[in-house]
C-alpha cells in the first residue's frame, strides 16, 4: 500500500500532508458514498476517547442522554425561517420507502433542534418539567459540495445537546457553561487550546439569537472552528408550541439552548499536533499510549518476546494503554516507522542487550531540540515512570499548541493595510477593532480571505480594548479576531 | 399525565400492558415519525449498560469499533441477490440531496454488509491482513408497516459486527464465539437466559449460509428473538472481489460474518421481568440502582436532608448508583408509586424515626411471596450490604426467569395433535423432532401460529433425540423448537 513512503512535507503541502497521512496512519478512509468516509479503528478510537470523556463531562453538569429520530418531517424542518434558509441547500431527502412514493418526504437530520422541541412540547407542562437538559450522540447529513475527511464530510458524527429553560438568564449560563466545558475539554484532553467567544450575525447557526464557538489554531495557522454553543432564544419554542406553566399560573414560551462538537476534532487533533512523520495523538486519546517493540535477534527471541509480555502486563496494571506488535514479517525499523506515523505515544523497545542490563528503551514520539530521543532506563523505574511520563507529554504538548497560537497571534492591528500585512507575514488570530457593521466583514473576508472568528470572550481579549475600527472610519464597539479558516 | 393511574393488568392484556408500562415509565415515546420511536433518558440509560458491557466483551475477544456510512448506493445493495430480495421491502431511499436528484439513489442502511465488505476490498491484500475483526454502534431503517416501541420500529439502534477470515472454519468459530458470547451477555446482564440454536432456511438472515440466533421466553410465553450471528460463507466476498493473497501465493476470496444486537433488548428486559406494578429493572442495567426518599414531616426536614445526602455519598463511594428524589410537591407515597414502576431495584426510606433509631427503610422492588417488603436496617449495616443486595437481586431474576422459562417448555411432543395442546395449555418453547421439510413449517405456522424458532444448540437439546418428525410420516433429523414469537 506504499505505506513505507514518505509523506509529503507540512511545509511544501500542508493540505496534501493531511490528506495522506489521515490515510495512511489508518484514521479513515474515503468511501463509495459521496462525501462521506469510513472511520477506521484508529479513528474511531481517538473518537472513543473523546465521546467518554465529554460525556463524564455532560453527565457531572446534570445532562443525560436520548435519541431522536433519524428523520424529520418536511414540515419540521421548514417551520423555523432562518433554520430552513440556513440548512436547505445540504439536505438528503428520503422521497420513497418501504416500496412507496412518500406523501410528505423526510428529509435526513442535519441537526434536530425541530424534532427535538417538538417532544419537548409533549413533555413539559409545567416549570416543574424545566430544565429539560438532553444530549444525543448521533449521525447528520449535511450536503457538502466540498468534503475533506474529518473536518468536511456530508455524514459526520457528533453530539448534540438541546436543553430548556424557564428564563432567558438561565439559557444564557447554560449557554456559556458548556462553551466554558468545551474549553476545558479541548485543553485537557485533546491539548488544542481554542479562544473562546461571540459569533457575528453572518457566522451565527441558523435559527439562534446568539452563537458562541471555541476556535483553534493549526499548525498552518489556519483556524478551526472546533466546538458552538447557541443561544435560540424563543424562536424554537414559538414554532413548535413548547410551552409551560410558570410558577405563578401564567403560560410562558420556554427558551432553549443547543450545542455540539463532532468528528471534525479528530481531524483538529492531527493539525494541531501533527509533523513530517506523521500522527502525534495526545495520551489521554491514544487508542494505545505505548506499545511495546521485542527486537528478535539470535538466541534470545524466546527470552525477549517473555520480557515483552510482562512488561506489557506490568503496563497494563498500571492503567496504561499498551500492546505488543510481534508480527514477525516486519523489521523493528519498519514498525517504528509504522508506530510513528500513527502518533504512538511512547515506544518500548527490548532487545537482547536491554535484557542483560535489565534495562528498557524508551523512545517518545517528540523530544525536545537536542534532546536525545532513545532513553535507556532501568525497567523497574521506566514501567513505574510511565504513566507520569504520559501526563508530562500530554501536558508538553498543550503548552507547545498554546506557545504556538500566541507565536502566531496580532494584537493592536489598527488598519486595513497592517491586516494584509500581518496575514501576509503568517499571522493566526489578528486582534482588530471593529464598528458592528457587516459590509467589513464581507470586504474583509473578499479581499484577505479571512472573517471575523469571534468576538473574543473576556478572558481573550486584548488588555487595552481598541478605539477605532480597523477600517479606519469608525469608532469601535467590540474586538474581534480575525483569521483565515477551514 | 395520568400518570397516577394504574396500568393495564398483564393478565387482562399483556399488549397493552407493554405499551403503557413503555411510556409511563418514560422509556421511550412515540415521534411525530412514522414508526420511529424517541428513547428517553431511562430507556437509554439501559441501553447505554447494554452498550458498554458488550463493548468490553468484544474488545476483550479482539473486536475493534469503526464506523462506516449511513447510506448505501442502491447498486450495491443489489449485488447479493438474496440479501436485496430480504431487504427491498423494507429501504428507506434517498432520491434527492443538495438540492438535486441523484444519479444514483442510495438507500439507508437497513444492515451494512455491502459497504463494509467493499471497503475490506480495499483493505485486504495478503492472508497477513486477516482476520478483520470489527463492529459498529450505529442506527439503521427497515421500513416497518406495524411497529411497537423497541420491539419493532422502523429505526434502532443496534451494533453490528463484520469479520473477514481466511478459512470457513475460522469464520464459523467466530460466528459460534459470538453467539455464545450473546449469550452470557443476556444471562449475567439482562438475566433473561436465551436458549441458542440454528435458524432454519426460512428465518435465516438474507444473504446468510446460515444463521444463529438467541431466543428468549417473554413472560407471556412467547418467544423474542435477542440476537442473530450469521456464517455469510463467501457469498458478500464474491460480490465485492475480497480476495487475499493465501500463505501459499493463492488468490481466494475471504469468509465473513455478521452479527448484532439492538435496542429490542430493552423490550425483551420489560417483558422478562415487568409486573403489574411497572418495569423491574436487573440492577446491572439500572442507571438509578437505589432511590433515597426522605420523608419530610414536622421539625426534624433537614435533619432528614442532610441524613439522606450522607446516605447517598456513602452509596456511591460502594460504587451504587444513588440518587435522591428531594421533590418537594409530591408525597412519599407518590414517590414510591413511580420509582416502582420506574423499576428501581432498591428504595431507601429515611423518616424523622429511622433518624432516631439509626436505621434505614430498605424496599426491594421484587420479594419474594411472604416475605415483608419494607426491611429496617442499621444505617451502617444497610450501606454496606447494599452492593451485595443488588447482586442477590439480579441473581434472583436471572433465577426467576429460568423456572419460567423451564417451566413452560414442553419437551418430547410427538403429534401435531400434542403440539396444539401444548400451545393451548400456555407452553412457551415447545421441543420436536422434525423431517426437515419446510412445508411442514408452513403448515403449522398457518395453523398454530408458531414457528420454528431454533435447531437448539448442543446443552438445549433434549437427553433423548427425538427418533419421529412431529408430523408423525418421517424421521427426525433433527430437534427443533416451537414457539409463538414477536
Amino acid at each position: 500500500m506504499g505505506n513505507d513512503k514518505k509523506l509529503t512535507l507540512q511545509s511544501e503541502d500542508f493540505s496534501a500532508w493531511y490528506n495522506e497521512v489521515v490515510q495512511r496512519a489508518e484514521l479513515a478512509d474515503h468511501s463509495p458514498v459521496r462525501g462521506s468516509m469510513v472511520i477506521r479503528p484508529w479513528g474511531y478510537g481517538i473518537w472513543e476517547h473523546m465521546q467518554s470523556a465529554l460525556d463524564v463531562m455532560f453527565k457531572e453538569t446534570g445532562h443525560e442522554n436520548a435519541y431522536f429520530p433519524l428523520l424529520i418531517p418536511m414540515s419540521f424542518i421548514e417551520r423555523e425561517k432562518e433554520h430552513i434558509e440556513g440548512f436547505a441547500p445540504e439536505l438528503a431527502v428520503v422521497t420513497r420507502a418501504g416500496g412507496k412514493e412518500l406523501e410528505e418526504p423526510y428529509v435526513i437530520r442535519p441537526t434536530s433542534e425541530t424534532i427535538v422541541y417538538s417532544m419537548y412540547a409533549k413533555w413539559v407542562q409545567s416549570y416543574r418539567d424545566l430544565p429539560v437538559l438532553l444530549n444525543q450522540w448521533a449521525n447528520v447529513i449535511r450536503w457538502e459540495m466540498r468534503t475533506r475527511l474529518f473536518l468536511r464530510t456530508s455524514e459526520f458524527l457528533w453530539q448534540e445537546g438541546h436543553t430548556a429553560h424557564a428564563t432567558a438568564e438561565e439559557a444564557e449560563e447554560e449557554t456559556l457553561l458548556i462553551l466554558e466545558l468545551y474549553r476545558k475539554f479541548m485543553d485537557e484532553w485533546l491539548a488544542m487550546p481554542p479562544i473562546t467567544g461571540l459569533k457575528t450575525d453572518s457566522e451565527k447557526f441558523a435559527g439562534a439569537v446568539s452563537s458562541y464557538s471555541c476556535e483553534a489554531l493549526m499548525k498552518d495557522r489556519k483556524a478551526l472552528q472546533t466546538g458552538t454553543s447557541h443561544f435560540l432564544g424563543q424562536n424554537f419554542s414559538k414554532q413548535f408550541e413548547l410551552t409551560f406553566q410558570s410558577e405563578n399560573g401564567k403560560e410562558e414560551y420556554a427558551w432553549n439552548t443547543s450545542w455540539g462538537v463532532s468528528t471534525r476534532l479528530v481531524g483538529g487533533v492531527v493539525m494541531t499536533h501533527g509533523d513530517d512523520n506523521g500522527l502525534v495523538i495526545p495520551p489521554r486519546l491514544a487508542p494505545t499510549q505505548v506499545v511495546i517493540i521485542p527486537i528478535l535477534a539470535g538466541e534470545e527471541t524466546s527470552e525477549v518476546l517473555a520480557k515483552a509480555d510482562e512488561v506489557l502486563d506490568q503496563l497494563k496494571n498500571t492503567g496504561v494503554r499498551a500492546r505488543i506488535d510481534n508480527r514477525d514479517h516486519l523489521s523493528p525499523g519498519a514498525k517504528y516507522f509504522e508506530w510513528e506515523r500513527k502518533g504512538v505515544p511512547f515506544r518500548v523497545e527490548i532487545g537482547p542487550r536491554d535484557l542483560e542490563k535489565g534495562q528498557l528503551a524508551l523512545v517518545r514520539r517528540l523530544t525536545a531540540e537536542g534532546e536525545s530521543r532513545r532513553a535507556f532506563v532501568p525497567e523497574a523505574e521506566a514501567i513505574a515512570k510511565l504513566p507520569e511520563k504520559l501526563e508530562e507529554f500530554q501536558d508538553d504538548l498543550l503548552e507547545a499548541a498554546r506557545v504556538r497560537r500566541e507565536d502566531s497571534t496580532v494584537r493592536g492591528v489598527g488598519s486595513l493595510g497592517e491586516l494584509e500585512e500581518a496575514f501576509d507575514s503568517g499571522a493566526g488570530f489578528v486582534y482588530t477593532g471593529w464598528s458592528g457593521d457587516p459590509a467589513i466583514e464581507e470586504m474583509v473576508k473578499e479581499r484577505l480571505k479571512a472573517t471575523i472568528r469571534v468576538l473574543p470572550s473576556q478572558e481573550f481579549r486584548s488588555v487595552t480594548a481598541p478605539s477605532r475600527c480597523v477600517s479606519g472610519d469608525r469608532e469601535s464597539v467590540a474586538e474581534v479576531v480575525w483569521a483565515r479558516a477551514y
